[in-house]
């Protein structure tokens, strides 16, 4: 593993049911253009209320990958 | 929404089941004073331990709502 | 409570499923040698992805423990 | 001044125009309330985007106010 | 414990005679109004100096207090 | 709004006229390449020094964009 | 000095009369089981409220030792 | 550039009009002590308030200067 | 007092009594060669041990003074 | 300077050797794709361990270049 | 790797050569009463003068170890 | 130890080779006006990069001096 490089994305995730699926959605969306993620990081876990209900959480994450040689 | 003033309020929920619960137990008992709750943001995740398992959990958050004109 | 002295460890506890589940398996194995953990603080999320899914939470977080007189 | 306690309010003010704008129109809204507001510290400057541009400012800032005897 | 609501207040204390004091002041104040209070954390510790001396301290805090059912 | 995944730059735009303009700037340059831009965050302003005099201001800032479905 | 490799501790102590005497009981109690203590540095300040009046202290501190060859 | 050892000074501007201009009065006034300023970075937003206004902007800059062979 | 100029110097004082003792040494200390100290802002508290009991204390305060035109 | 867009990526190097080694590898893998890279931030600084011994380095590293016109 | 639970110690390694030579000064200290360390994480860089030169340095680290089963 | 008062200045020094290089640069243009000095904390450590190369360091560093009596 000494010989990798990464590179780190910022995303925002979001869903209606917790923290674990917001993180779950970002990485369902960014794998369709990105290969070899490896890791995440949580950075920020916010949300949205609607009649004094939560709506739909929104987590940051850095997600860290590998740049092949 | 640009012309919205908001106000932050600084709240701590506690749960028995998870970090997702806590911050529903905050924000259902703010809603009782407070109107127009928009958003929250989750600053600090702690617990309490009984026996060597989680009791419950306690999450502060900070809430922002409109001021309305 | 106001004589208490306590000591804090770090921990680090991983699961498939989620975030309190990582939490509650880094106490349990705690448990076999510390006793009296009172409270604990999560620092840290982070996780593994196989394939462009999670495959296992990582949860760093510090427990308070009592060092009894 | 000695004698002085005081509390802080945390407002988002936003604005057109810029970063002082949105920092006066939190303070002309927040006025209608408070009394003896001394100093202000901005904390986080966010802002929205339409069609490429700013559209509005968003500053949060931390409001000291008096509270007399 | 595990099912109270706690709402978190920013105050800042002051006194000539040191951190503690500054802090003592802040919370006899506050009980006038707050109801409830359960703990504090210090958040910034500062003064005011004249002619050479420290001419009082400044000491701001986080209040912690219940909401009741 | 719940179902949007975003993803987050980091961009530094400059300006001799302020910090207002070095974020219009940075936002004017990211637009032609990077579509639905929605927010940013200001993380770092700093500037460059000529005869005692501000030259140029540098604005650190994030841009966050939906990546849409 | 050179040659000398520390380890840290992290302990909370409590003390009635002020932030010094916590800081002192919590090494008086570390004392028992470790030896070669050199420093602390104080990492968070809190205290618990009764009836509107401090209660006592509860400092968090980091307490560097010598490991010995 | 690679053989310049730099210094950095740590001052607070104020101005009735802005952020910008409370920056440029700090660097004027450092300007007749200190040579060969090369930036600045904005570390702290602050302002006083009079009637519900801002009255006066305090901004905390770190400055860089060079120190010459 | 909106068009003063300030200046910070970072210092560490020292006293085996307490925190506030440590600070109003550093001032006296520093009073010798600054005119014009306005306040101070305590950024660290450590200590020395010796035979497990504090043999001092260490804080590290910024102090703000007025540059005069 | 002063009409200068600046984008940053965020990358992780990896070197057996140390710091510098995992700067240079991450800045020669990027280069491959990233043209005008002007500066560097080390963010964090870690490494992996076999018996007992430093494995390899891994420093997190954010690269700011230019966005031409 | 999913079912490793890991502790974390604080270290402070010192040498007269450089930053890599004092992460491993602390680590082979370690080891003698370590199993099983995987990682580390550098979260100080300090050092000692003399005579205007470096002495040696002092670099704090937190180092994971696996708890077995 | 414990009567001292020390000073800090923040400096930046730069190097072709690395990052101790660089610090002890920092250090050699001090001493000449600075006497005292006894340790120094590394608080950034950037570079800049010309053809894809690191060309040379830039670490930031502040340094602790006695104030003698």
């Amino acid at each position: 593993m000494s010989n990798h490089i990464y590179k780190k994305l910022e995303l925002i995730g979001s869903s209606g049911e917790g923290i674990e699926a917001a993180v779950q959605n970002a990485l369902a969306r960014a794998e369709r253009t990105v290969r070899n993620m490896r890791w995440f990081e949580v950075t920020e876990t916010r949300g949205h209320i609607e009649n004094g209900k939560i709506d739909h959480w929104q987590v940051t994450l850095k997600v860290g990958f590998t740049l092949e040689d």
